[in-house]
């Protein structure tokens, strides 16, 4: 019999008791022995829950119940959830957790000190959700070079941009609508201005290169300036508007990252990605593009994805999962130098203007509209485009990169 | 240093020498210790090659050669092949495999010795080529009951599809075009008829269900009845053709399996799975739906595949890894109980007798076509469904199952 704490009964945490006990079968007989959730970690009671028995609001309990062989943080934060995690390492527990803004800040730390003491920090559910996205990385492509990671990472804004796309509606209308139905947070920003996409982003790049990439240095865009008038443009272009977190490595040892909504080509597999759907875009060296799709959010695929990191802690007990991520910080390439092509819509006044600063460019016209057109421009530097686009002043209402 | 033999010096196996030459910076470090090829074992000498020197004719060299720890079997067949990975296994030395025939045929017995030998059969590129599928379904999807497993596996026949789709051409053209251009074999069958596919998916049912799916009971039918008319109405319903590989879990214990073309809805995300791409579709009962994409053959993706596995088995010498896979056989649902809707095109002048055999369907005519029409039905049993058909004779012209 393997003991789990479950750290946090909130959404994910509930989850996290639910699967173990309707799977409970399945689980154990991939675990090689049974599991059970001996304390769940919270500051409230639950005396109506069928689990409300195991419910405690001491840590030190967990601590010090040499039974205790796993730990599932699902508390969130980086304050209590950081000590308590490693504490727990310190002690040999391992943990498996969702908290992505943890991971992001400590990874490194927290993997070294499972390292240390003979245990594992595992953080599958921490990006995509339910769709196995680390481990692949970390167990399955490792004979490849990873050239590039591209994801629809964040739910929110997927389903807000797929609302737009379908409905014609403006960014402002869909989010009200997105908070009513509780698919978005009363305080949206953390998801609508990409900082979600980004912390996610960071951990997949320092697995992708084993050095540390830092969330906080990452460019990000979010998508609120997106509008229903650049969606019209982007089908007439036979595209559509997604937000991208992206990684490309740069020559030997530089890695591009950032964070935007980007203007995607229909045919490719990232644009029919819809609703609160998430998906990653892997290319290695030998493989080429493989992609891993589901559901990125929601009690139940979060829950699973942390389950099946205890199950793989419990496979490996008293032996450390190992993962690649060195508190070194990669070198970062500035975004200023890279080639993008864009989507720039300009008003109709200037056209002449435009049509010159963007020669070589995809005119975009909408038949009876005659306030504004876009240009689907060549690839340049994106300070060459930032210059053009100054040239022209308050006449460039949007522009989007091209993906 | 781990020291790797290779069995088969074909395509595959001059992949998994690239491979590991190649990336042998990142695969070594990936395995925590230097991997080096020490022996290609083929009946061929290729003196020219600058892996020549390691080529030897005897198994037994292998078989002998302590340091010698994981081989790969990249031979293909299930005669020599059996042998070899066998007493390979039985000299406690681990075999990654991506010969999906052996797998499927012998996969419990080889799994069953590896563990008594302390060694592991992985078989990661046996299904999917260079996807990751097997490892996300044994090591990540672990707290899930498994619904239903859906995957194009098959990428000739998806590369022929795709072609027919895009070109309205007929079967025979494509087919021979793609043999002209080296994506389908001289002798086509193993792939047009369903068999490949047929083989990958007893693999997948087998890890679905711990249980034995012998590829032998698999329903099969293949693609060379799909015509360019069909494509036609295809498109009419908003629809796309692919050849499907799946499996249901039925009731407590029981799995429908089977392999054939279906009428894809667009919106599918398996629908925009083109040329030879393939993708596998998981239902867990947690996460929901998941989808596997990427490249299902050609040699550096397949060799990749392989190598991911030798870094597995590299990271955990002398221990075996799990896979549950049973030798006891699963219980197959029989096709003709379960549901179905279906598209039948059928002559025009049954059009009366068709709509009645076939009331509350969605009629489907091409304009200024008079020849035939279809009708997309509504669910029911395979055998009512079959019993219909035999009321309108030879003036069904084609049938093809919805998904």
């Amino acid at each position: 019999m393997v003991q789990v704490a479950v750290l946090g009964y909130g959404t994910v945490g509930s989850g996290v008791v639910e699967v173990i006990g309707k799977n409970n079968g399945i689980v154990s007989r991939n675990a090689g022995q049974e599991l059970n959730v001996k304390y769940i970690l919270d500051l409230r009671d639950f005396p109506e829950d069928p689990y409300g028995d195991r419910v405690i609001h001491d840590f030190d309990t967990i601590l010090n119940d040499s039974e205790v062989s796993i730990v599932c943080e699902v508390m969130g934060g980086v304050g209590a959830a950081y000590q308590f995690t490693k504490a727990a390492l310190e002690k040999g527990k391992s943990v498996c957790t969702s908290n992505k803004e943890l991971v992001a800040k400590h990874g490194p730390e927290l993997l070294q000190i499972a390292k240390a003491n003979h245990c594992s920090y595992l953080f599958e559910a921490s990006v995509g959700g339910g769709i196995p996205i680390i481990r692949p990385l970390n167990d399955c492509l490792t004979a490849e070079k990873i050239e590039n990671i591209t994801g629809i990472l964040n739910g929110t804004t997927n389903y807000i941009l797929t609302k737009m796309e379908r409905e014609g509606a403006d960014f402002d209308t869909v989010l009200k609508e997105a908070q009513e139905k509780g698919y978005a947070e009363r305080n949206p920003e953390a998801d609508v201005e990409g900082h979600d996409a980004c912390r996610k982003i960071a951990i997949l790049s320092s697995l992708m290169t084993g050095k540390n990439v830092d969330s906080e240095k990452i460019y990000t865009e979010g998508i609120t300036k997106i509008t229903a008038d650049d969606f019209l443009y982007a089908k007439a272009a036979g595209r559509t508007i997604k937000l991208l977190a992206k990684s490309d490595a740069v020559g030997e040892d530089e890695v591009l990252t950032m964070v935007a909504p980007f203007m995607v080509d229909k045919e490719h597999p990232l644009a029919m990605v819809n609703d609160v759907f998430n998906a990653v875009f892997v290319r290695g060296n030998m493989l080429g593009d493989s992609m891993y799709y589901g559901r990125g959010a929601g009690k139940l695929p979060t829950a699973s994805a942390v389950v099946g990191d205890v199950v793989e802690c419990a496979r490996n007990l008293g032996r450390h999962i190992p993962c690649r991520w060195e508190a070194q910080d990669a070198k970062l390439a500035d975004v200023a130098d890279i080639e993008d092509a864009y989507y720039v819509r300009v008003k109709a006044e200037k056209k002449s203007e435009a049509q010159a600063a963007f020669a070589g460019g995809r005119l975009l016209e909408i038949p009876d509209r005659d306030k504004d057109f876009a240009v689907l421009t060549t690839p340049m530097k994106e300070k060459e485009f930032a210059a053009k686009c100054q040239t022209l002043g308050d006449a460039v209402l949007s522009r989007i990169r091209l993906y």
